[in-house]
């Protein structure tokens, strides 16, 4: 198997729109042992496209491509790629039939236009769409000797044709076992992390890649190792992470796609612990984080989105003296809210937020990006403090994994 | 001037990282006229990106490179560039100061490793980053001739480097005029909104190119003019706006940033209201999206995390009645809560919302995505009933959507 390319059509891609389905690929080869080497995005322009498709078939044995095979006039990938094969289009009366089908069991009427979705490439194999009206086909090219896959666009019906038989096919390109282990910390800075890990890389550099990324609060250390036998590569990895977590300990809070809210969402759940959250300049973000994970329900109550100070008096009974002397924006400010949303909400975790997420500069005293975050249980009140950077999303975004942070660390003393 | 590329070097971007660097460089470019022709985005690996350097200078005018720029091991980009241009790096006095001056100003020590980004490739002309440490690198070729850029690659960084000097630099490169307008709708499928404007694109599609978006219950229409005067483009523009606001009336809700959640702002600013909201199923969602605007302070008042039935019976009066009779997830529950938000934190309008985000289902009777959105103001409560699909995340999104819109729609009427 030499180079695999992934093809994004869509202009919202090249404008508007972030391409999240690079990611979705990437990860689902990389379970096949297989690695994209690069990811092109174009516009829905069907003259180049069709240039395109044509050089790279010459330059890849796989190419993946995905979007454009709407019912609309700027759905033209299926006519590009047509053209660059040199191949005629022919209406497959099973897609059509699919397609109907699937209007009537939304109680729509089937647009004229959708017809188009039913034009198949010549020789395609053919792959029906659970998640939509567009279909997956497969073409199989002996000179060159390339192989093209078409997939629909949205995320959803990507996944839905790759998992029904996409995956299955690929299985005979399987090169080999590639493993991947990601490692998540909080707390360290991207260099503190790579001096520390360098010593680990040289002695392995062999056996494994690895990379670092840094993002709001978390650090992230990837390990890819690449062998011939699955039992070998396991074992690397193991060998690989059990060294990196006696360097870290517990500030390794997951691997993987474990995410910090996740993870302490497990620890309350199995210690059969509550939480509540009082929030004021993330505004519902913390909230949203929590119940982003399907199960929240379990361990956590709800929250009060303290965006005003009236909120902050009437909701959470934070005295107006403690607003007049500290303001909002304060330690004390921040221990009344817990403390409050303690007696109103009785969680067993109270966190509360407060603090400047910006644009507006307030005083030299309280700059942008100052922040107090405060957690509340049975044995009383702790108060953390930092100065973040960046924009009003991201100084939030930081906020949020702080918050996270701490009550990580007191269910891990717990534990 | 011919092709342009973008070229995002990152493992992380072919893993788990999005990569949202694309849809900001073709908007900056954008507003000189120019168009991404294609972005590519590839892994860390030094030899590929030299390999791809190499082709990408033959068929392109200028070529856009962001990430890689970072001072650990896994940061390739420039050694990659100098050697597919064979040139050689030199250590830049002025930028090595400007990085220990960086670390600093930020109470940090200067790690070793950060002298790596004093590093540029011989002829460069180096633009400092007032958002970090990597600076940017500008080459011109004359053979062939082409233009390279080195921009970092965090998006805050990109973005503080190409604004301080490299938009300047592009102005030389500036081909004609090209305008964008992008119109948002709500409430109307993709094929419907395609179906009502083919007779505008049929009628114009000389002077302008036309794509429609449908994204979580929002639909955009974005359409393209390229004149060679900047008037000449305004007036083509601004009589196909007219076109569609003939069409749409007030489903046009904004256009081009203009998002639905900042329209909604912008419009209790104007008639000095105030909002609130109590949310089950978004778990902070909307409250979320309301607090991402800046200056939502000014109408926002908080809100409720009724994420348990704990809090919407003792926070937002829910009677008990009321959840045994017709459950959670009922319009009468969505009544109560935003009733009961009105009497506890009396905003001009209280929105709430329930509903059943997934990923289990319920009953046939109450399915995922069965969601009720409830308005209470002085003239009474509304509640709108859906049955949205996706995963649990879409649904969320969809339901905030809905909810805004439900707003939105009653500001209008009262305008």
């Amino acid at each position: 198997m030499s180079n695999i390319t992934l093809i994004s059509v869509g202009t919202e891609l090249l404008t508007s729109k972030t391409n999240t389905t690079i990611n979705y690929i990437a990860e689902r080869l990389a379970s096949l042992g297989l690695g994209l080497k690069k990811a092109i995005t174009v516009s829905d322009d069907q003259n180049y496209l069709t240039e395109i498709v044509k050089k790279e078939i010459q330059q890849n044995s796989l190419i993946l491509i995905t979007g454009g095979l709407g019912p609309t006039f700027d759905d033209i990938t299926v006519r590009a790629v047509a053209a660059a094969l040199d191949k005629s289009l022919t209406l497959n009366r099973q897609v059509l039939s699919h397609i109907s089908k699937y209007f009537l069991s939304h109680n729509q009427e089937m647009p004229k236009s959708a017809e188009q979705q039913a034009y198949m490439i010549e020789g395609a194999r053919v792959i029906l769409n659970s998640a939509g009206t567009a279909p997956g086909q497969i073409i199989e090219l002996t000179r060159p000797k390339c192989c093209l896959i078409l997939l629909p666009g949205p995320p959803a019906e990507t996944a839905a044709v790759w998992e029904s038989e996409i995956h299955q096919f690929l299985e005979k390109f399987r090169a080999g076992i590639s493993k991947t282990l990601v490692l998540h910390l909080y707390g360290l800075s991207e260099p503190e992390v790579d001096n520390k890990i360098r010593p680990i890389i040289q002695t392995n550099q062999k056996q494994a890649s690895f990379t670092i990324l840094y993002h709001l609060g978390i650090t992230d250390i990837r390990i890819t190792v690449r062998e011939t036998d699955e039992l070998l590569a396991d074992d690397t990895l193991h060998k690989l992470e059990n060294e990196f977590r006696q360097l870290f300990g517990q500030q390794i809070y997951g691997i993987n796609r474990e995410t910090l809210v996740a993870v302490v969402g497990q620890m309350l759940v199995r210690q059969k612990k509550t939480l509540a959250v009082a929030e004021s300049c993330t505004g519902g973000l913390l909230a949203t984080r929590i119940t982003n994970v399907a199960g929240s329900s379990l361990y956590f109550l709800g929250g009060i989105v303290a965006y005003s100070n009236r909120v902050k008096k009437e909701m959470l009974e934070v005295d107006e003296e403690i607003l007049d002397k500290f303001g909002a924006v304060s330690k004390e400010c921040a221990a009344a809210m817990a403390g409050g949303l303690y007696r109103r909400l009785p969680a067993d975790y109270c966190l509360s937020i407060t603090g400047y997420a910006g644009p507006a500069a307030k005083t030299d005293e309280k700059p942008i990006g100052l922040t107090f975050v405060g957690l509340k249980d049975s044995s009383g009140t702790i108060v953390e403090s930092r100065k973040f950077s960046g924009n009003r999303l991201a100084i939030r975004e930081q906020i949020v994994n702080l918050a996270l942070n701490l009550v990580y660390q007191k269910l891990q003393k717990i534990k």
